[in-house]
C-alpha cells in the first residue's frame, strides 16, 4: 500500500497527488462527540480507539468466528487486539483491510502488514505514538476545516460553543439537527423524549419546540439536518388527522402503522419547509433495519453491529415526497442515501427531477455509506451518478464515523474517485484537460461542499 | 474522440470498423414525427436542433444549477447554447458528453471540445452547416433503411402514406401502433380520447375498434405496437366484469385501483392476441413515473426532464401475463423493457421461460433504455442477456429519440458492443472466430431485426 | 480455452495452478441419483449425457428457435446434438459455452470448438470415449471426496447404505434432508404425501415424524439440510393456530395465503431448532418462480427450463426469521441463496447481523445459484461477500447438477475466484504474502467446507 495506492493510471496519480490529496476535509456528517473534541481526548491504547465503539470490526470478527468475549467481553484489550489482527488479516476485499492499514501509515507511521504475527509490533508501535496523539492533534494532522456532528434538538449545544469560544481550535466544529426521535411516535419511550424537549401537549406546539430549536441550532452555525429513516413516509394527512394521531399518542396509545407513517409525513414535511427557509440542507438516509439480533441488542444496545441493510425503498413515496415540498417551492437542498445500492439508479433519477437553478445540483445523491462504503460501492454511486446525473456537482465524501482516526475515509474515496476519473480519460471518454479536471477533482473532494453548505 | 473511441482492443476495431459500422439502421423504435419527415424540416441554428425539446439536456442544465431561463425560458437561443456548453464541458461520464460530440463530429464535422470557451466558435460552424441539412438529409447520410414511429391508434396516418408515395425518398418510415390512451381508463381524458375513437358505448367495440385500426396499420407497414406502462398489470377478470369496469366509467366514475388493473390486463391480453394473429410485435415499456414534480408539469406539460425510473416491477406479474397469452398459443413476439435496471436479469430469466421455435429468441430483453442508455446500463443489459439467455439472437439498438441527430446513439451502442466482444475473445473467453463473431455482431447491429420484424 | 483460461494475471495463474487446481471437490448440494452412482451408470451417447435432462441447455435452444421436437421431442439423438452444437457456437458470453467446452475437454480430450461443422466428429469422439465412462469413474477422476445428495424425508436411503457398503468406492455419498413436500401444504397433492410419511394425524405428529427421519438421516452420515421456498415466510403464529391450520387441511380444506405462510414458518422454525441441535447446517434457497409456462409444464412437467428468478425477497422477512431462531440460541449454521442476484448485498448485511464465535462464517452467503451461475454472478456474489463480510471463510463453490460431469463448474468457479484475488493482489489491494493467499484459496475450495460441514 504505497503512495500509488488504489492509482492505477498516470492520468490517476496526477489527479490525486496534484489535485485531491491537498484538499482541507469538510465532514459534513459524522457522529464524533464534541466533548470529545473539546476536551482532546487522548487514549491509553489501541484497542481502545479501534475497538472500543466500532461495530464494523465487531462484525468482522464475528465473521471470522472469534468469540464475544475477545469483541466486546472481559478479555484483556492486548488479547482483543490479537484476535482483531488474524481477523483482518485474512479480510481480502474487505474496506476495513485498507481503512486499518491507511490508518496505521498516516497516524502511526506503520507501512507493513497487521496479523497475528506482527500484533504485538504494533501494539507497542501504537501505543507509543498514542502517547503524542489527541483528538485535536488527529484533526489538525488530518486537514480537517468543518466537522459537523450528530445532535438532537433537546441537546444544550454546550461543547459547541465551547470549541467556537476556544480561540486555540480553529477548526470549526458545527452542530446539527437530528430530531429522529421527535419523529419516533411508535417507540415505547415516546413520551419521555418529548419530556425533554419541554411540556409538549400538541402537535402544533410540538413543531413549535422544534422550530426554535432549529433556530438555536442555526444561530451556532448549522448547516445541515439529518433524518434516519427506515423508509422515506409518504401518507398525507390533514393537520387534524395528525394532531388526532399525537393526541392518541400522548394519552397512551400506540399509533397503527398507517397513523405512525402520516404523522412522520406530516412532521418530515413541515421540518422540510423549515430547512427550506432558513438554508439548512435536509438529509435522508433510509433503506435501514436496525438491531436484527434481539439477543445482541438486549446484551449490548444499539449501535453493536447487528444492523443491516434494509429491503429497497419505494420509489414511488420517495418521489411524492419530494413533490409534496418542491410543488409549493419548499424542497430545502436534499441528500438522499439509501442503504440499499439496488436504489441507487432509482434515487439519481428522481432526484434529477427536482433540480432547479436554486444550487448546483440542489438534490443530491449522498456517498456510498456504511455497508456500502466500500470501493464497489463508491464506484457504483460514482458511476451512476455520472451517468445519471452531474458528478462535476456533488459534495462528496462524509465519515459517518465515531472514530477520529476515520479521516483515513477520505484519502480512500478520494484515490477512488481519481482512479475512476483517471481511466475514463486514459480510455478517451473524457479529454485530458487539466483545468476541467482540475475543477471536477477539487469540486467533489472540498469546493463543493464549500458552497452547498455555505461555509 | 477519435475513430477508435470506445474500442480497447484489437478485436473490438477489427470487428466495428470492419462488420458493425457498414451495416444500416433499422430504427424499429422512435419519436420523430413524420410530418416533418415527409416536409423535409429544416433547422435555423444548433439550440433549435438540440435543446428545442430534448428534456435529457434540460435536466443536465438544471442539475448543474442553470437558471431555468435558459432551459425553457425566454432567453436567446445563443444564450441557451451557451449555458449548454458550459454545462457540457464538466458532464464527465455522461452519456450526453458522448452523444452531443458524436453528433458534432458526424453531422458539423467538428472533432473538438464543446465548452464555454469554443460555443462560440461551434455556434458560428454547425449553424454554417445547417443550412445545408435537413430531415431527409441527416436520415439518409446516417445509412437508415427503416423507421418505426409511435403513432396513436386514431391517427390518421396520412403522413405515412404521403412519404410511402414520394419515390424521391428510399426509406422506409412505417407507423407503430401505440393504444396508450385506450388503456388509460383512469384517466380524467380518458372520454375524451374515446370520442376520438369514434362513438364508444362498450368494452367490446372498443376492442373492435382498435382491431380494426390495428389492421389498417398494418395495411400501411406497422411492424410493431409499442405500450408504455407504469408496470406490467396481471389482475384476471371476466369479459362481464370487463365490461361493467367500462360501463362504470363512461358512467363518469373512475375506476378504483384494482378495476383499472383489471382492466388494463383484459384489453392488454386482447391486443396481444391480435398481435400474435398479425405478426405484430408487442413491446412493453414499463418502471416508469412520469411527472415527478407537478410544479414543472404545469409549467411545461409532459416530457419536461421530470421523469423518473420506478420501482422494481413484480417478475411474479410478468411471468403471469406472458404465460396467460402462452398458454393458449397467442403470445406475440414480446420486446421486455423495464426502465429499472435491478430487473434485468430476472426479465431475462422470465423471457427464457417463453421462448419456443416460432422465432429466434421470440421474446427479446429490449436495449438499455432511457436513463440507461449508457455505457454502464448497455454493459450491464448486454451481460446479462449473454449470460442469461442469447445475445447472438438480440435484435439490438433503437433510438427512442424525437431527434434527427439521435442517430449517433447506434454508433455508440455498435463501439460497446464490439468493446464488450473483444475484451471477451481477448480474454480467451471466446473463440478469435472471424465468421461466428461476424455473425453474432452483423446479426445484433442489423440483421437480426430485418428478420424479426420481417423487413 | 487454454490452461490459463480466465487467469489474466501472474498471481491469478499461480494461485490457481499451484493451490486452487488440486484441491479435492466437496459437492455439498447436488442433485445426483445415488442409484446411478451405486449402479455406475453408463452412457449410450453424448446426447444422452448432455440433453437428456439439462434444463439449461434446453432453455438455450429455445431462446435460439430451435424446435422443440429437436429439444425434448421424437428427433433423433444425433439430429438433437447437431442442434445443440450450432445453438452453442454462438452462444458468446453464456456459461453453457464454457461449461460445455471445460467438459469436453476434461472429460473427452477435445481442446476444439464444437460447432456445426465439428459436431459429426465431437459426437463420434464422445461416443466412443463414453464407452469406457461411467458415473463412478467420471466421480474419481474429478477429485471428489464428498458428495450430498437431494433426499426427501420419506426416503429409504436403500442406495446411500449400499453405496456404504461398497468398500471399492470410497467416496462419500451422503444424504441430504429436503422436507419441501412437507412444508407444501398449499399443494393438491400434500394429503398423498403426508400418507408417504405415515399415518399423520396432527401437526404435533407430523414433526415427530421428521425428526425421526432426520436422525435417521444424520444416522447415514447427514450433514445438510436443503429448503426450495418461493420467498422466506416470516409470519408467527401460536401453536394451537399452526395445529389449527394443519388440522383444517387434513379436513380437505386448502389453506389462506397468510395460513400457508404461518404454517411454513412454523414447520421452518422447528426444524430449524432441529438442525442446530443435531448439528446439521440448513440452507435455504428462495427467490425462485418455478413452471412459468403452464403449457411447458403440461407437456413436460417440472424442471423442463421454464423457471425463473422470482421478486426480491423481503429483507425484513428473512431478518426476522433468523432472529426468531437466534434469540433462543437455536440458530443452525445456515447458508443463504437467493436466486434474485439484487438480494446479495442486502443478506451479507442481513447475516453478519447473526454471526457468532460457534463457527467460522455461521450464516454463509451460498455460491452464485442456478441463473446466477456464471462468471458475473460469481464476481458479483464474492465481491459483495469479500466488501460486506468474510470472503476466508466461505464454504464455496457446489454444483446444484444432476449431471456427473458438472464437476467442470468447481473447475471454472475456482479458475474466477483465483482471477478475481489475483487482480486484487495485482493493484496493490491485498498483499502478496504467499501463506495468506494459500490459506485463502485453499479455504474456499476445500478446507472451509470440510470443517463447515464436520466432514
Amino acid at each position: 500500500m504505497n503512495s500509488d495506492f488504489l492509482l492505477s493510471t498516470e492520468t490517476a496519480r496526477n489527479l490525486y497527488h496534484d489535485y485531491a490529496a491537498g484538499m482541507p476535509i469538510i465532514d459534513y456528517h459524522c457522529h464524533l462527540d464534541p466533548k470529545e473534541i473539546y476536551e482532546d481526548r487522548r487514549f491509553e491504547n489501541i484497542t481502545q480507539v479501534w475497538l472500543g465503539g466500532d461495530h464494523y470490526k465487531w462484525r468482522l470478527m464475528r465473521s471470522a468466528g472469534v468469540a464475544e468475549r475477545f469483541i466486546t467481553g472481559d478479555a484483556s484489550d492486548r488479547e482483543k487486539f490479537q484476535k482483531w489482527a488474524e481477523t483482518l488479516s485474512l479480510a481480502i476485499g474487505n474496506p476495513l483491510y485498507h481503512w486499518s492499514h491507511l490508518e496505521l501509515r498516516n497516524y502511526f507511521g506503520y507501512d507493513g502488514v497487521l496479523n497475528g504475527d506482527t500484533a504485538e509490533m504494533v501494539w507497542n508501535l501504537c501505543n507509543e505514538k498514542l502517547k503524542a496523539l489527541s483528538a485535536r492533534k488527529l484533526i489538525m494532522d488530518s486537514n480537517v476545516q468543518v466537522i459537523c456532528t450528530t445532535d438532537d434538538p433537546a441537546d444544550s449545544l454546550e461543547w459547541h460553543k465551547k470549541i467556537a469560544e476556544d480561540k486555540s481550535f480553529s477548526v470549526q466544529v458545527l452542530p446539527s439537527f437530528r430530531p429522529d426521535k421527535a419523529l419516533g411516535i411508535e417507540k415505547a419511550d415516546y413520551p419521555d423524549y418529548l419530556n425533554r424537549l419541554g411540556e409538549i401537549t400538541s402537535y402544533a406546539q410540538l413543531l413549535d419546540v422544534l422550530k426554535t430549536r432549529l433556530t438555536f441550532f442555526v444561530s451556532l452555525g448549522c448547516r445541515v439536518s439529518d433524518h434516519g429513516l427506515d423508509a422515506v413516509p409518504f401518507a398525507p394527512a390533514t393537520d387534524e388527522e395528525v394532531e388526532a394521531i399525537f393526541q392518541k399518542r400522548l394519552g397512551g396509545a400506540l399509533p397503527t402503522a398507517l397513523e405512525a407513517k402520516q404523522f412522520k409525513t406530516a412532521l418530515l414535511l413541515a421540518l422540510g419547509r423549515e430547512y427550506h427557509r432558513l438554508g439548512v440542507v435536509m438529509q435522508l438516509h433510509f433503506g435501514v433495519i436496525r438491531d436484527n439480533s434481539k439477543r445482541v441488542f438486549k446484551a449490548l444496545g444499539p449501535d453493536a453491529g447487528v444492523d443491516s441493510i434494509g429491503d429497497a425503498v419505494s420509489i414511488t413515496d420517495l418521489a411524492a415526497f419530494l413533490n409534496a415540498l418542491d410543488e409549493t417551492d419548499a424542497l430545502p437542498k436534499t441528500i438522499l442515501y439509501s442503504l440499499n445500492p439496488n436504489d441507487n439508479a432509482a434515487i439519481v433519477s428522481v432526484m434529477g427531477a427536482f433540480q432547479t437553478g436554486e444550487a448546483v445540483s440542489k438534490v443530491q445523491h449522498g456517498s456510498a455509506w456504511w455497508f456500502n462504503d466500500h470501493k464497489r460501492g463508491m464506484i457504483d454511486q460514482l458511476t451512476n451518478l455520472a451517468a445519471g446525473g452531474y458528478l462535476a456537482g456533488f459534495v462528496g465524501m462524509l465519515t459517518d464515523s465515531r472514530s477520529f482516526l476515520s479521516y483515513a475515509r477520505h484519502e480512500y474515496f478520494r484515490r477512488i474517485l481519481c482512479d475512476l476519473i483517471g481511466t475514463w480519460v486514459e480510455n478517451g471518454e473524457y479529454p485530458n484537460d487539466d483545468a476541467a479536471l482540475r475543477a471536477i477533482v477539487e469540486g467533489v473532494c472540498y469546493t463543493n461542499a464549500r458552497r452547498y453548505f455555505k461555509l
